[in-house]
């Protein structure tokens, strides 16, 4: 099964948490044993599995990024003076494959999906979900 | 096919090979050309696909995520202490998905399978190995 | 399906656009609904998802890998002189799944699908492809 969630963004930089909307398609695909693929379009935003017990992870990442790829310093800057929301984009990534397992997401209990904007506000972002089956 | 593999770990931070177990079940699985997703659980643990030859390179790794990603200075160590650990493992990532050729895990010679652990020791670090066939 | 590219490196670091070979490669495959999973063998080479509008993004790639993971610095060194390297190929990463949707690859208008070299040139670098059908 595949199918696209769409989301949109209030921030330049933030996480947004997932899980729930990726959670309710695993259950729509009937996939017992198998795998999630988690695919974000667009080269300046990015999936991480993170905690979510506040909001604390979520903004020390966005500041760990921020110290470790400064913005304005880039050759890409020339063009669209994004080129620190490309670099994180391509380190962190633009995917996570994630077990399915009894019929649900094979998270622990502190790991859940987050979309990373680095280049907001977007109105829609969209992150393509494939649902597998290893069972066949 | 889908199984778990389970490992303990020593000591605060170290990288532990895990190739063979992963390789095992591969054999087990019975698939000629595919794909295994190899996922682990727990959001202060990551897994990376690097160089075995020696202790070096292991070392390496853990001294340059200490170097990029200090201790001590997140605002997540407010709950747990630990915002270094959630920040290494969200950068690495907990998956990778390594292609089956021939019934043998698609790895090159000085690739192998590493759990790197953040945040131990632990009793039991669980890892998801999920076993796809592209043949069908 | 599965198939592998092959390409040769010129320089020490650099990214090479291999998008065209893994549509081509989708195309052959017939899936209509699925994943491309990308995956190169060698541990001192990743996959990275990032923009190809000209060359400034993938020079500021090599730039701040360098920045953040300095060479001859490392206890591999003393084996290969290319801890960085290694370094550089596991936080990075070794493979990429990427949506096929409507038999096409699922990337967006700025995403292609790159080889970072770290310790070219090579003469062969060798990437795994396979093509999964989630119709099925």
């Amino acid at each position: 099964m595949q199918d696209i969630i769409q989301i949109s963004t209030q921030k330049q930089e933030g996480l947004y948490d997932i899980t729930s909307q990726v959670r309710a398609l695993v259950k729509k695909s009937g996939v017992n044993s198998g795998m999630a693929s988690v695919y974000i379009q667009g080269s300046t935003a990015a999936i991480m599995i993170q905690e979510n017990w506040d909001q604390s992870v979520q903004n020390d990442v966005i500041n760990l990024l921020k110290k470790l790829i400064p913005s304005g310093v880039w050759q890409h800057d020339a063009q669209d003076n994004n080129g620190d929301a490309h670099l994180k984009a391509g380190i962190v990534g633009p995917g996570e494959t994630i077990p399915v397992i009894n019929g649900e997401l094979g998270l622990s209990t502190w790991q859940n999906i987050f979309v990373c904007e680095f280049d907001g506000p977007r109105e829609a972002r969209k992150i393509v979900v494939t649902i597998f089956n290893s069972d066949k």
